[in-house]
């Protein structure tokens, strides 16, 4: 198969081709190697390449699931592959490899996915941009002086530039929704405890995170997510039961639905122009489709909800760089963390216990807030954030803030909360609009409707009732039909 | 209605009565009231009668629920009725009078049930004693110096004393189970998320807390289970999905069951002889009933988990307490706390953020341990708790207890953590084996096989998978049939 052709399909497509027997696993992996060698240099998205463990798992024989054959990247957090290292874009993690698989891997894996390499994230999966130290910043394929957003940039960056139809992400904050969003893809935060988290643990970050994957077409999330939903043994968070296989929500009638648009930042500060354009532009065509469209949104205590958020990834920050100590037998030194981390972990350190369980407390309050809203409306359309991807560097802390932080090592708890919150606030005030559904655990999905004017993708946030991503798939599958963005691509794949 | 006929009947056997127009609700009630007047001053079960509310519900026309005109109680714990006090067994919360319902409570009003009065509880339900000293002590019904154990020691002497056939009860560390046990009653701790903990929360205790009932028999433990169970709009947890109603599982026939028992204390310490026997003889009860049993228990790491389920208590009391502030407009004064409870939120002031973050990434190996225990058991026998109710008194801090407590409000945390410790040791070395489906979020079921030699009643725990009521109400209805314990009652009742 050639790269003109390769690049055409999405993985439910390739698969097909497989089945058919149109193209070999061994033909569909090469290639993938291919636009790894060929594309990755510009991008820096892959950190990590698997390729003669593809090879010979091809070799060996896939099992005969519904993605056999299909080309795979892991991003660089959480989800283990025995014996090849998960940094987690960290010096410290660098040397870290994992015994066996995780349960998410293992499904992967199992639905006949190749996993051919791993790719970029910041460290600990804390911003959102993908620039660490360790590995350098992943570049946007649409425009490489950009951000491919965070922290799944390097999925999504790869999966925009081609490499591979799908790739693996993981959304505590936003993680898979902004950087889809920002290179013109599908990003499905599932609903908390939808796919698994473990072995040995059953939530991350205190239950915001959501694994799933970045994708071109809804019908790949779809399809995906039928592959790896579903409790595993040592589960205490289990998702609502599903009507039917998410891959028969796509395409079919939602019928019609009351859909609530805000063009207000949820947390914090206000939405540049192109991206309210791109919701009012959505929540137009939304209308066109015959659904009930108003602009409403949600209230709760947006200060609370920001220290809530913080804290809560602070605290296991500190917990995760704790338990690490355990496993490696040492504490890191100062040139293994990055600044932020090292905040982060101090904040988390300091900060009581009784505090964080308030702030969980108030979180639960919001989340029933948000439930009486969906009382009224199925589904809430919002920007998936703020403004168009930064530059590359633009979102990281400043010069005055990274001597403002190294001056605060030796600070009590107060001020230093505040400044990580100051310099958490240019993050907050570019992605203002993904944290609160981490903290609800409500599924959320950023389908890329819009291109700014110069030609950065630009995403809108549907964000659906707890346990209901039938819906969320119908309606993104409906915008697809209707806005056709799947053949949308980076202009040098066209040279 | 006359006293002798109604305490032969269980809940289900009274709505059965009330439907078929045998007695009405309203002479149910005055029988109640009748029962309460007459026995409640031997202990002190009953610390709020809501005599006329009750009145008042009758006759204004109960809902048509399956459970329709049977007189129930609510623990005076988590359990909001609107315009009376949830006093929490706490002078500082005597007069916080909520203004609307609890859901759960919500559900009991549409079941049908009647709520007569409010149950004694220890301060915040901190204890496995009911010895507040806001209300003083409730006594076992069996013998009135001995402890109904706690934290739901009114609703246990209560339904033993049958003032009522079932009451209300809430177990975050074995506060359903512990009182079940000490008064020959059935126990049934629901798995996380089964019985709704809202409005506005979806937990209690960071998820160790799981509300239900303390009933006479089995079929009325399901009966109540079936009314309150399932999700409410703002839940983050879901319990797995059930096959039938729970009902239905009593009498079922379980099959051949791997079931496995230990005579060995969970947390700390060993078991009174007597306890030891309550689990070996009810081994080879289940083992005639055909089911393979055997000696094995799940391994974890005892000294973290204790550790970890005291540090997560102590936060969420500290957390209670500043949520309390807020909303009371002031802050406890020194006489309005009980000094275990104080010591309780200094710990969880002072503890580490990070470190409570890290025991709870610790417990969900536990978690894992226990799931994978039970791909080889269905079933976990154990004892309830680790010897016969105490003395009246006796499991309260000590004089030195005491004294060194207050000396310590002026200690850092460690050494208050220590001598917490030392001081919540006496609690743990009686009930070591319940916290840990706290901490895992299993369903668990005491149930009253035994008696001591003088008289006082002894239980054992049965343990199931996550999510699997099932196989426990179908075991514990087979031991109900063989041992027939719903006849038992205090010799005063038989004068």
């Amino acid at each position: 198969m050639d790269a003109r052709e390769y690049l055409q399909h999405d993985a439910t497509a390739l698969a097909e081709l497989v089945r058919e027997g149109e193209v070999t696993p061994a033909e569909l992996l090469e290639r993938a190697i291919a636009q790894i060698e060929t594309h990755n240099p510009r991008i820096n998205a892959v950190v990590c390449r698997m390729f003669d463990t593809a090879r010979a798992a091809v070799a060996q024989g896939l099992p005969d699931g519904p993605f056999r054959g299909v080309p795979f990247l892991l991003k660089d957090l959480v989800a283990d592959h025995a014996g090849v290292p998960t940094t987690a874009g960290s010096r410290f993690f660098a040397r870290f490899v994992p015994e066996s698989d995780s349960e998410l891997v293992r499904r992967y894996k199992a639905a006949g996915l190749v996993i051919v390499g791993k790719t970029n994230t910041p460290e600990m999966g804390l911003m959102g941009v993908t620039e660490p130290e360790l590995h350098g910043p992943t570049r946007n394929p649409y425009h490489v002086d950009h951000t491919p957003g965070g922290s799944s940039g390097g999925s999504a960056a790869a999966v925009a530039a081609r490499l591979v139809p799908a790739a693996h992400g993981g959304d505590g904050g936003g993680s898979i929704r902004i950087p889809a969003a920002a290179c013109g893809l599908v990003g499905l935060k599932p609903t908390r405890g939808r796919v698994p988290m473990g072995p040995d643990a059953c939530e991350r970050w205190s239950g915001y995170v959501a694994q799933h994957v970045i994708t071109r077409s809804v019908r790949d999330s779809a399809g995906l997510l039928d592959a790896t939903a579903g409790p595993e043994i040592g589960s205490a968070y289990h998702a609502p039961p599903i009507e039917r296989p998410f891959a028969e929500e796509v395409g079919r009638d939602p019928g019609r639905l009351r859909i609530a648009f805000t063009t207000e930042a949820l947390l914090l500060g206000e939405l540049h122009p192109e991206c309210r354009e791109a919701v009012e532009r959505t929540a137009s065509t939304l209308s066109e489709l015959g659904h009930d469209v108003e602009p409403a949104r949600p209230r709760f205590d947006a200060e609370a909800m920001a220290e809530a958020y913080l804290s809560t990834v602070a605290a296991n920050v500190c917990a995760e760089l704790m338990h690490a100590e355990h496993r490696l037998g040492r504490r890191p030194q100062a040139d293994e963390l990055e600044l932020a981390t090292w905040v982060m972990r101090e904040i988390g350190r300091t900060l009581g216990a009784g505090r964080l369980v308030e702030l969980q407390q108030l979180q639960a309050e919001t989340a029933w807030a948000m439930a009486r809203f969906h009382q009224r409306y199925d589904l809430l359309l919002t920007a998936t954030f703020a403004r168009p991807p930064a530059r590359v560097g633009e979102l990281l802390p400043g010069t005055l803030e990274r001597v403002g932080l190294r001056v605060l090592r030796r600070l009590p708890l107060r001020p230093l909360l505040r400044q990580a919150f100051s310099a958490a606030r240019k993050q907050l005030a570019a992605y203002p609009n993904t944290q609160i559904f981490n903290i609800t655990g409500q599924p959320a999905i950023s389908v890329p409707t819009h291109l700014s004017a110069d030609g950065l993708p630009v995403g809108v946030q549907l964000v659906a009732r707890f346990g209901d991503e039938a819906t969320l798939l119908r309606v993104a599958s409906q915008l697809e039909t209707e806005l056709g963005w799947t053949e949308r691509r980076p202009s040098f794949l066209e040279s």
